[in-house]
């Protein structure tokens, strides 16, 4: 078949079978599709929609056009999270560690920073000499010694998706729910888990903003997993100001490091709350406890006998990077940062805080990538150190930001001071896990 | 603005502004908008719809993407007819000549054959020497010299339609009236025209062939036309059976040369008849006839004169064609070709004729192009000796296909036989002309 004719198809808003959807992802593999066909055929299905069988059909075709990873020889339960992209959410870097020392097999593939939200890989590689780029076997003799292995995305995972999105991104075609689930799930199943549990967000921070958008994300990512045997189960947590009190790599290491020790501080407390939250749903879904009570109680001891850090710094240690971190976390703190303090200009409460532009304010400052191939600063950064709910005073310090010069100083700190709203009124307060879906 | 802004808003349903709508045509041009750009708003378009401001908007912008003609130190009204496309549909030749005769200066701007319809362009240069890649200068001399001069698009006549055409033919949006509109006028109002008669075809042998799309079509091309200052009309035209006798090239010269000597058999009076009522209509625009009726006393002149006849002999001679064919139209007709009776298998009436059938069956053994780069055989055709309505008894000559090479003709003749719905009722007439919009 043509593909004008598959175009057509779709064009006239008639559902594409599974063979044409077929056709049409190794058409944009193997190049028989111009980009120009694949960008019109994406614009029809944007306006026109997908319904469920052509979304599975999309999420099969990108999966099948790469390659599934074999963990068949380890025992333990491989499970993996997956979020929808934030402000300081860091929470990869505790559940991983955390799951693992709980007896999950966690193979976490990441992203990098893109626009306002961060990406675990960059944040990674502020530890000195960590590697993010392991081989196959490397990553899989990784996940047998310590429980969990960290990388990003190779040629071989779903390739299809990588052209597809940048055509996307071109073309105002991103934001539509069945191609968001088709891109996610198709290189989430290729890590050849048993459960997975994502962490959809909502509000000013997060990629989809509304509510009952994320609700319908979770919805059509849990019936996704389902369908392909993964055990796929979704919060829906908020983003309506920075998770914890870091923004920044490195600060977010640092942070992460603190819980693992035991040693957060109250605006880390959301942080670990949500790590223990997403991890312990984990330990259910791969039947490692049997309530969420059971499961938290195994946390807490993972947590307090130091087996969580102890699995993070051996893990630190197989991928290349300097375990001292694990031992001295202010290691990762660059000297000689500006700080510029945030000071309100009124007293009152903490109402609203705009998380898109406290994360547009440190991309802006070199903390992560406006295109993707620029490089990040992994030392700059924001404290976040009053949030929602909170009484001020004028002349309190909101937040302190970490920049690289002088001359950012001013910049920076209007961006961020005009993030937050201050009212009179004690502000309505915020819930950090909206919904189980 | 970025062209993705520019897409979101059509997909949408939004309708664009003039300057958005310029911006995108600018960038067709510029290459400043990748193709998957335009592919994407293209695709927008033709499922969202533009409404009629934004179609004149994207006609002038095209239009302007080139030059315009400036024929005003010629005193005589400037006209031109423009056909939709057609199988045997040769007017043309024989309403240049004709209204050149009478008193029009016709800049005739034609296309080549694509697909099962002919074009003008292959069509004379089936006459030997017979140059239609003019350079602007000598066009408009030949113009002057004998009120008509013949053409193909060049680069400087909207450039944005060539590169949009190609586009749309490879991602299925040829088939939305407003961009075929645009298409249309913005070639023909780069002319330079007083007057413009439109030939709307409609039936089996259009690209349009349904009646109420056909109308459709000739409103909306008539409104742009009056629009932008040109007197435009329309008239409906039956392409449910092929035009006159003949389809191929030179064959198609040899008839109307047959017409202009006054020589017309019984089987040509079709294209005598469309071709003077196109011609008397863009009498009556120019103001050169008070009336239909008196449009076609001028015409019935200048064909018995001669006058006609002379016009494109001296535009042959011009354009470096061997002006001997018009006095002896059998120059034109090659020797040695294969003949291959088209006989029926029963008796009855001719009741239906498929007329793209009939086109792409001689299209099939070279006398038009599947793809543009493709080369056409000027002496390959058809004779259509039994039109809609006729008589016929079993083993009767439907037609004669006019081939190459020997082994082509098995396959011509199963298509054209396969073309012919033979029924023992007397079937529905046809009109020729179907509406004047």
């Amino acid at each position: 078949m043509r593909p004008q004719q598959i175009i057509a198809i779709k064009r006239d808003g008639k559902a594409l079978s599974d063979s044409e959807i077929a056709t049409f992802v190794e058409g944009v593999c193997d190049g028989s599709w111009a980009d120009y066909q694949i960008a019109a055929l994406v614009m029809a299905i944007f306006i026109r929609g997908l319904n469920r069988r052509e979304q599975y059909a999309v999420t099969a075709a990108m999966l099948r056009s790469g390659e599934v990873m074999d963990f068949s020889d380890i025992d333990a339960p491989k499970a993996d999270k997956h979020s929808t992209g934030g402000v300081g959410d860091k929470t990869s870097l505790i559940i991983a560690p955390l799951a693992a020392a709980c007896g999950v097999a966690v193979p976490m593939i990441s992203g990098r920073s893109l626009g306002h939200t961060g990406g675990t890989l960059d944040k990674l590689e502020s530890i000195p000499g960590f590697n993010v780029n392991l081989s196959f076997p490397k990553f899989k003799k990784v996940l047998k010694s310590c429980g969990l292995a960290l990388g990003g995305q190779t040629e071989k995972i779903a390739p299809a998706d990588k052209k597809l999105y940048a055509l996307r991104d071109a073309t105002a075609t991103v934001p539509y729910i069945p191609l968001i689930v088709a891109s996610i799930m198709s290189k989430k199943l290729a890590e050849g888990l048993d459960a997975l549990v994502l962490d959809v967000k909502t509000g000013s921070g997060a990629f989809i903003q509304k509510y009952a958008e994320s609700v319908k994300l979770a919805k059509a990512l849990c019936e996704t997993g389902k369908t392909f045997s993964v055990n796929t189960q979704a919060l829906i947590t908020d983003m309506s100001q920075p998770l914890g009190k870091y923004v920044g790599n490195a600060l977010e290491v640092y942070e992460c490091l603190k819980i693992l020790r035991g040693e957060a501080e109250d605006t880390m407390n959301d942080t670990l709350e949500l790590s223990i939250e997403l991890t312990a749903t984990m330990l259910v879904q791969c039947k490692i406890a049997t309530s969420m009570q059971n499961a938290k109680f195994k946390i807490k001891n993972a947590l307090d006998s130091g087996e969580a850090l102890n699995r993070f710094r051996k893990n630190i240690e197989l991928q290349g990077g300097d375990p001292k971190v694990c031992d001295k976390p202010e290691l990762l703190l660059a000297k000689g940062l500006i700080e510029v303090p945030i000071l309100s200009e009124t007293g009152g409460y903490v109402a609203e805080i705009d998380t898109f532009i406290v994360g547009r304010a440190i991309c802006d400052i070199g903390g992560g990538r406006v295109k993707a191939e620029d490089g990040v600063d992994h030392a700059v950064g924001y404290a976040c150190l009053k949030k929602i709910g909170e009484r001020i005073q004028k002349g309190d310090e909101l937040g302190i930001a970490y920049c690289r010069r002088k001359n950012q100083a001013a910049s920076v700190s209007e961006k961020l001071l005009g993030a937050y709203k201050i009212s009179k009124e004690i502000p309505r307060t915020t819930t950090l896990i909206r919904a189980v879906v």
